[in-house]
Formats: C-alpha cells, sequence, structure tokens
C-alpha cells in the first residue's frame, strides 16, 4: 500500500510525539488528544489511524506502543535507507546530530568535505570523506539518499554526481533549484528564499 | 499590492539568480532563459514580471539591473526587516551563516542561547545574548521576524514569549509543531519528518 504524501507526514508526526511516551506502561491516547497536540482534525487522525488498521478502543483511546509499531511497520522499512550528508560545515553538522539521537530507521552513513582538516574524522561516529570519493561511497553503502548542505555554486555538479551514483532522493538546502528526473524525490529547502517571503509578509500586514 | 505567497517567492528566486549578473554593464536577460535556469514556465516568468510592471524590450529581453530594482521595490521593506534567531548551536549559525552574506533586506540583530560559554560573544558581529533577555531585546531592537533553532522542547514556550514580545512572523526548526494565531506569519521546517518521507518514498518506489 502507497499512501499520500501527507498521510506519511502525519504518521511521522504522530510517531515522533508517541516515543516520548513508549517507556510509560501502558499508556493510551485519545485521538483528540493527539490532534490537539498536532494541531489536527481529530476526524483526520482517526481516519489515518484506520487506514494502517489501527481503530483503538472506544473507552482508553490507542495503546501507544502498539500504534508505535503500526506506524513503524507501515512507514519504516525493513531495514534502514541509508543517507549520506555533503558537506560537513556548520548546517551539514547540525543536520547529523537532529537525525543522530532519534529513533528512526534512517542511518547516516557518511559525510563528505573538501576541507583537509575535517576529512577522516568522524563526526558522532559518522565517517567524513573527501567529495571525490561519494560516487564510491555511495554504491559501496548503499546509500539512497542525500543531503546536500554545502554553497550554492556546487549544487547542480553534486546532484548530477548523486544521480549517476543512483541515489533515490535528494534535499536540497541551497538556493540553486535542481532539475532532477521525476524518478529522484527532491525536497528543497531554501533558508533565505524563505526569510524573504516572511518579511514580506510581515511588511504587509 | 499584496502578491501571493508562491509570486513572491518566485520574484525572491529571480533576483536571488539576477544578482550574480549584476556587475556585468548593460546586462539582458530573456524571459525563457530565466525560466529555464529556474525549471519555471516561461509564460509564468512573464505574468509574474509584468504584474510588477516589467515588460522588458521585445528583442534584447529585460534589463537586469532594473529588473533587480524593481523587484526590490516590490518585495523589501524600505527599512531591514530585523531578525533574530534562537539558538547559538550549529544550526543557528548555519542559518546566520547563510542570510550574511546575502544581499537581501533582512537583517540578523540578535542570537540567543542558555550556553555561558557563548553568551556576550559576536558571531558575523550579531551579539549573543542570554535567552532571558528575549523580551527586551526584540523590543529595543525592533525586531519582526523570529528563527527557532534550538531543541525541540523548548520550542513551544520560546514561541510564547516571541508573540509576547509582538512579533509578526516565525520560522520554526523544531519538531513541535506550534499552534499560533492567525495574524503570525509561520513558517515550519521539520528535518527528521522531511528525511522519513523521504525514506518511504525510497522505499515504495
Amino acid at each position: 500500500m502507497k499512501l499520500p504524501k501527507k498521510t506519511v507526514q502525519r504518521l511521522s508526526r504522530y510517531r515522533r510525539l508517541l516515543v516520548k511516551y513508549k517507556y510509560v506502561k501502558d499508556s493510551f491516547i485519545y485521538s483528540h488528544d493527539l490532534a490537539r497536540l498536532l494541531n489536527l482534525n481529530p476526524v483526520q487522525v482517526r481516519r489515518d489511524l484506520m487506514l494502517i488498521g489501527s481503530s483503538g478502543n472506544h473507552r482508553k483511546g490507542y495503546n501507544v506502543n502498539e500504534l508505535n509499531a503500526l506506524i513503524g511497520v507501515t512507514i519504516d522499512s525493513n531495514d534502514y535507507q541509508n543517507i549520506c550528508i555533503i558537506g560537513a560545515g556548520r548546517l551539514g553538522r547540525a543536520i547529523l546530530d537532529y537525525v543522530t539521537g532519534e529513533d528512526i530507521n534512517l542511518k547516516v552513513k557518511a559525510i563528505f568535505d573538501i576541507d583537509p582538516q575535517l576529512i577522516g574524522k568522524s563526526f558522532n561516529d559518522v565517517p567524513c570523506y573527501e567529495i571525490g570519493k561519494l560516487n564510491k561511497i555511495i554504491l559501496e553503502k548503499n546509500i539512497t539518499v542525500g543531503v546536500i548542505a554545502i554553497p550554492s555554486e556546487f549544487a547542480t555538479s553534486i546532484a548530477s554526481i548523486l544521480l549517476d551514483s543512483g541515489i533515490k532522493s535528494i534535499l536540497n538546502f541551497t538556493s540553486v533549484h535542481l532539475d532532477l528526473p521525476k524518478s529522484v524525490y527532491l525536497k528543497e529547502f531554501d533558508i533565505v528564499t524563505t526569510l524573504e517571503e516572511m518579511a514580506y509578509f510581515v511588511k504587509c500586514n
């Protein structure tokens, strides 16, 4: 079953909330509480959970651990998806920090940079390679997701190496839009454009 | 004239491309080149530029410097919008780095943290204050945009201080969804949820 993108996003958000309660023995949660905490419609929440086969208990709500496991079965791979981060600067390592502590089926397998001071080191136990080894390491480590966190001028050439290496999904933080084949799942987040848009709406309100 | 959100985003992207040509004397660009470089529809580009009063020259295309200035008049404030970044960790300082070099009408006026090692220092000439001074500094420096780049557990309480201080727009990088009044322009980007969604689609394709 392939779920709609928005459903997967919500399931991921449910789990990130639920995971906080997982050490509480026999914890239950109502769909309306889940909805309220995430600012969603309770009907939507119940529909999502029904879609993955969880109907909950009318009186007690949903069993947190069962629901957690069910979301995992639905949205995780059996094995981890392997990620690499291109750029071991502040942004790249900030992303690494975010992912490291999380209870998710994603694993950062490599980080790449051009700085000789960083190459050969490890960050959060992830080795930092020189960027020339991108293709080799991606194939060796079966990496499917790439995060681009380098200066914008290099984005296009790095993206084409990622494509050649068979990467399936790219998260691009530069301000250069990547023109990729539809088969690659692309997400882009341009910090400066986002801030400019925010400033514009502040000005107009 | 209040432009649609998507139009503002595109205008901001045109400018970020055009700015690279601004030191070339008398440079012109065709709408179809602009469209191609940004992976947009040329008709869309012409419509956007006509909307802000630029029709271009049929033979030579659009004058880059004139277009740049016109976009500026349209989407920038007369004065800078002042921003603060909450969190002087890797992510907060990565954002600061991104914004610092850019030719945009946004200015980071303050960065906040709880770490005594960071408080009192400056990063890219932006002073780092203790987080207890958030309200005071926002009012003093007329800050309208706040970027939240701290651990998720503090997001809600920081957002409520930002609201009380009269902030108009918030960019939230934590995984906690903020439930704010409609009058505040909110953008959220949750790195972990985004990566999970990407991994899901890799698995399904």
